[in-house]
C-alpha cells in the first residue's frame, strides 16, 4: 500500500490568498506530494490576473513547502488526477456554506471517477478571506494587508491602479 | 516525503453502519493505512455493544480493506494519533449539519498539536444513517437491514430481542 | 387515482400551539382527511400534560377544521399510517434546522414504506414556536398568549401552578 | 372534502433528470393529479432545450405515472395553480440550502394566495443532481448518464456536440 | 463614556421595504442616532429607482423615527462609518444563510477599522422580504402591498408600468 | 435620544473564555454601558464553579474595559433588562448554528418586551471556543490555555485537578 500519495488543490487563486497557503501547507503535511492546479480557461476572460502570472505568484509561494508543485489544467479536474495519478482533490472549508457549494460537484465526480475529495477546515483566521472578496475591498482602496503574502499584495496593488489610470 | 501516510477515524461505532464502512473505504484508498480507534470510555455505560464487541465486528467489517486495523483508545483522540505516528484524523461528513458540529472539535486539537482533520462527505445513500436513529427505529421494529453489514444486523436483532424479554 | 387523500401529522404536542395549529390547518386545505397522531410513549414520563389532556385539547382545536381527526399511537409512525390508509406524514418547517433534523427520519421511513414526508414551511409567525420553549418562558413567568390557543393557555397556566405549589 | 387533489410541479427542466423524476413519481403518489409546469418565459434566452423539446422530454418521462400531465406556464406560478384549480405547488428539496432558497419565494407565494407550497425530499441519490451541473460537465466530457432518462442523454449529448461545432 | 451612540444602516434600498423599516425602527430605540446610508454607486445602473429617489422614500419613511438621517455614500461603507463618527453598521438578518453572507465582510471591516458589524433579527414577519424579490413579483403582477409602504407601492407601480409601455 | 445606552450579555460563564471577553470588549465598544449577566440557577446543579466564583473571575477580567458590570440574575433574562433600564441584549455568534439555536429566544423575547437581541460576530480566533468544550478537553489533560485568561485557566485547571482525587 506504500505508494505516492499525491492529492490536487484546484482553483483559479486569482491572487492567491493566504487562506490558500493555509491549505496548500496542510495538504503538504497529510500527502506525499501536492499539485496545486490552476485552472486555465480561455472563456473565463474576467480574471485579474493571467494564468502564467497566477502559476508564477503560486510557485512563489509555495516553494518553501517542498513538495508542492503548480500546473495549469483545463477541463475537469477528475480528468487531470487521473492524468497526474492523483487519489484526492483537496479543498479548504471556511464553513458550512462552502461545504454545501462544494458537495454536489464532490459526489458527481465521486461518482464518476475514483478520485476523493478531501475536505480540510481553514484556519479561522482566514474565514473572510476570498479572492474575490479581496478584490473587492481593495478596489475602493480597503486595507487587505493581512490577508495576502507580501509579493501577492504588491502585485494586486500595481494591477489595480494600472485598471483605474 | 515519502513516509507512512497514517489515518484514524475515531468514533464509538455502537454499532459499526454501512456508513462507517464507507468512510473507512474512502480513507483506506487515500492513505497508506487506516487506524479505526473506536473509544473505550468507561464512564458511557449506555452503550449497547461493549468495546470488545465493537471492535470485533469492525475488525471482520475492515478485514478485507487490507490497509485498515482496530484499536481501542480512551482520552483526546490527538494523543491517540500522537502516539500512533497518524497525520489524520478521518471523519464522515453526511452533510453541513456534521460539519458545524465538527468543526470545533477540529479547530482545537489543530490548535493543540499538528494532527489535521479530514473530511470525506459520505455517499448519499448513506446521509440518513446514524447508530443511534437505527437503533431507535430497530427497537420500534423498524426494517434497518439496509443500513447494516449482514453480521452487524444478526447481532443488532439478538442484543435488542435480549434486552426487550 | 381518485382515492381518500390521507395525511399524518405526527408529534406529542405538550401542549398544542398555535404553529401545531397553523400546520393543520394548511393540511386539511391540501388533503381530504387529516389525522393527527398523538405519541403515547409510555417511556417518556416527562410530559406536562397527559396523552389523554392533549388529545382532547387537539380534538377541539381542530374540530372547526371538519376534516381533521385526532389519533393516539405507539410505535412507528410509518406503522400507523400503513394501518390508516394513509400516503403522507405532514412535518411543519420552521426553518432549515428543522429540516437537517427530519430529514434523515424521512430518508429513512421512505426507505421501509411507502410512506411519504411532505414538508410544509410554517407561517413566519410561528417561526420561535416550539412546546418546550414556551413551557420554559411561560415557568419563568413570560407572557407566551400570543402563542397558544385560549384553552391551552388556560390549561397551561393551570398546571403549572399546580407544579410549583 | 372529496375533492380532486391537484398539484404543480413548476421549473424550467432544462433539461429534466432523474432527480425531477423522482419528484414527480412521489408527488404522483400522494395526489390525485399532478401538473409538471415548463416555464415558458421568452425573455431567458439561454435555455439549451426549447420550451417545445423541454415538454417533449417530460411528456415522455412522465407517460408511465398515468395521473402527470404536462403544461407550459409564464407569469407567476400561483397564478397558473389558480387557473387550473391546484391546491399545491410541489418542490423537491436536496437539502436545507434549496429549502432556504425556495422558502421566500414559498412564503410570498402563501401571503398572495391560498396556494401552499408543499416540500420534498429528494432520494438522497440525486443529491447532487441538477441541470445546470449536469450541463456544466458534460460541456467538458463528463459522464453523467447516472442522472439523465436515456433519451434525455441522447439529446443533450446531440445538442452539446452541435453547439461545439 | 456617554458619548453619542451612532449606527449605520447600510444598503441600496431599491426600493425602501418594511423589512427595512423594521430594522431602522429597532436600530434606532438602541443608538443615540441611525444613519440609513444609500449606496450611489454610479457603476451600478440596473437600479429601478435613482440613489435621489430612493433617498426620497427613505427621509420620508424614517421622519416619524425622529433620530434617523438618510444619506448617501460611496466606497467602503466602514470609511463613511469613521467620517461621520459611527461606532457601529446595523445589519437586519432574516435567517441563517443571511449571517452567512455578511459574515466575511463583517469580518474584513472590523479587521480594517474599529467599527463593529451589529446584526438584528428581523421581524419573522419579513422573512421572505427583499427588494429583489418584490420586484420580481411585481414585474409579473403579484400583489406586494403587504411588504411596502403606501408610498413606495405607489412608486414601484407606477414605475413598473412606465418601463412596460 | 441622548441617554445612556445600556446592553446586557447573559450568560452561564462556566468559565468565562476569551470568547467571552472578545464579546464584553467589542459591547463595551458600542454602549455607554454593559452588564454582563450570570445565570444563578439554583437547579442547575452541575456547574463547575460557584456563581460566585464565576462573577468574581469576570469581575476581574472586565475592570479593564471601565464601563462593564457583573451582577447575577435569575428567571427571565428581559425581566432583568426591565429592571436595570437596558435596551439590549448582546450575544456573540460564532456562526450560523449559533444563531438558529439563539433566533427563537430572541424572538420570543422581542414578543414579549421592547428589549432587543443584538448579536455580533466572534472573532474568528474565537469559533472553536465553548465553556463546555473547553471543560471536556481540559479533563481529558489538553491544553486549553489559547482560550482561556490565565487566571481562568489556573482556577480551571486546580477545580478539575480536586475533582479527579
Amino acid at each position: 500500500m506504500e505508494m505516492t500519495r499525491r492529492a490536487v488543490c484546484p482553483g483559479s487563486f486569482d491572487p492567491p490568498t493566504l487562506g490558500h497557503l493555509d491549505i496548500f501547507t496542510r495538504a503538504s503535511a497529510i500527502f506525499d506530494e501536492v499539485v496545486v492546479a490552476v485552472g486555465v480557461n480561455p472563456s473565463k476572460s474576467k480574471r485579474l490576473f493571467t494564468a502564467d502570472e497566477r502559476m508564477e505568484m503560486l510557485t512563489d509561494l509555495t516553494a518553501p513547502l517542498g513538495n508542492v508543485r503548480v500546473k495549469g489544467f483545463t477541463g475537469l479536474v477528475t480528468d487531470f488526477c487521473v492524468e497526474i495519478d492523483a487519489q484526492a482533490i483537496v479543498k479548504g472549508l471556511r464553513g458550512a456554506p462552502d461545504l454545501e457549494y462544494e458537495a454536489p460537484m464532490a459526489q458527481m465526480n465521486a461518482h464518476m471517477t475514483r478520485v476523493e475529495t478531501v475536505f480540510l477546515l481553514n484556519d479561522p483566521r482566514w474565514a473572510a478571506v476570498s479572492s474575490s472578496l479581496i478584490k473587492e475591498m481593495a478596489t475602493f482602496g480597503g486595507d487587505v494587508s493581512a490577508f495576502l503574502p507580501p509579493d501577492v499584495l504588491a502585485r494586486l496593488t500595481k494591477r489595480l491602479a494600472e485598471r483605474s489610470e
